[in-house]
């Protein structure tokens, strides 16, 4: 996980995408966690401590995405990219992204009050989210914007999470599915335009690298959450 | 791990060292991949993924001293902590703490490059190292001075560490000790100072607790290195 840029001719679009799409490797989608998960090996102990910590980097997302704006000079930018500060915030305190997983987390059991002290929250997961926002806020707007760059991975692995879950945890209610509903509807478009973003944005090559080397740090930082969860549950990697 | 504080009557020196002495449990002495180090239930391929990855542990702490001299206004306090940079970097390339630990690496069987490199560092590992990086840099030198304070629980730690690790991997050569040795000789009384300089300086109920809080955040780090650790070759919570 070393970030040096290296200096060379930029690459072409059709170049630059295909080392994003090389990272997909990397994504979460296959982790132990994330299998045990989907194939419904999971009690409601684990669950509950999945949706408390990953409420953590949920939490976080706004923050994160602030810290993209406060970084960029661009207006342009910055308009398109305050919709996604809504869309975990909301218009107020009942609608949002954040809201719909706090929903996700009473379904399995959690009580509001015990997610938002944070208690559960295990020290990897902390870390992890941490250096996401610390990312954000120390990088350059379009490395940060480049770490966002996941969606591109993650439509597919919704669709299919969802269909798991409702069967092998047919105890959890529908409405704490509104998180995922959502985010299925909107995720393939943000994933398409955040792409274009980044193409149109990174004109050198040391951009370019920079932005493959941030889409492989959120990789990490995505691999860090579910590691601490497998060994808190019993996972063995 | 939340790290509000209370209002409240200072404690007194006695009371405020039993609080810090009450987070001894939080220590890493007993984690599981610790236990397994000492047991002799590591193979040569782990102890190098540790050497490996305590490596990137080690070549932060340097950082985190200055950092923390960076935050001191007391001229008096930086002298003292200065020396401690001093012995992670040594006087010169061949002598200081890190480069001990090198010794130790090789000594397992590790090349130099191969640790200077950094592609052996876990995510979960290398997120709470950033971590406590980062806490040096931005909260207020006591604190970070005070996360220190896991000097009080290691000297029994390393003596017994040291044994167990010639009884159980004899074929580690003496030299990769080195670190163990010297740090032996010093840290009693570099704990010591420092609890003297922590309690010297925490006036007030609520930096007294945020001293305790720094503790109880240092010990979290310390088990998110060993988490990733123990989950990384096959251990279990």
């Amino acid at each position: 996980m070393q970030f040096a840029t290296q200096t060379g001719n930029p690459w072409s679009a059709t170049e630059f995408r295909a080392e994003l799409y090389a990272l997909e490797g990397s994504y979460w989608d296959r982790h132990p966690f994330h299998r045990r998960l989907h194939e419904g090996r999971l009690d409601k102990e684990h669950l509950r401590l999945w949706a408390a910590n990953r409420w953590y980097y949920q939490r976080c997302l706004p923050q994160k995405d602030a810290a993209i704006i406060a970084n960029c000079p661009l207006p342009e930018v910055r308009r398109q990219w305050l919709a996604r500060i809504v869309y975990h915030d909301g218009v107020d305190a009942e609608s949002g992204g954040a809201q719909k997983w706090l929903r996700l987390a009473e379904a399995v059991g959690l009580g509001r009050e015990e997610v938002l002290s944070e208690r559960l929250v295990l020290p990897g997961v902390r870390f992890a989210v941490d250096a996401y926002l610390d990312f954000a806020r120390r990088r350059p707007w379009l490395e940060a914007v480049a770490s966002g760059l996941t969606e591109l991975f993650s439509p597919n692995l919704l669709v299919y999470r969802l269909g798991r879950m409702r069967e092998h945890y047919p105890w959890i209610a529908e409405d704490g599915f509104a998180y995922f509903t959502a985010r299925i509807d909107v995720v393939g478009d943000e994933g398409r335009s955040l792409l274009d973003l980044v193409v149109a944005h990174a004109e050198t090559r040391a951009q370019q690298e920079a932005c493959v080397a941030a889409l492989a740090f959120k990789c990490a930082v995505l691999q860090g959450i579910l590691d601490s969860l497998d060994y808190h549950t019993g996972g063995r990697w």
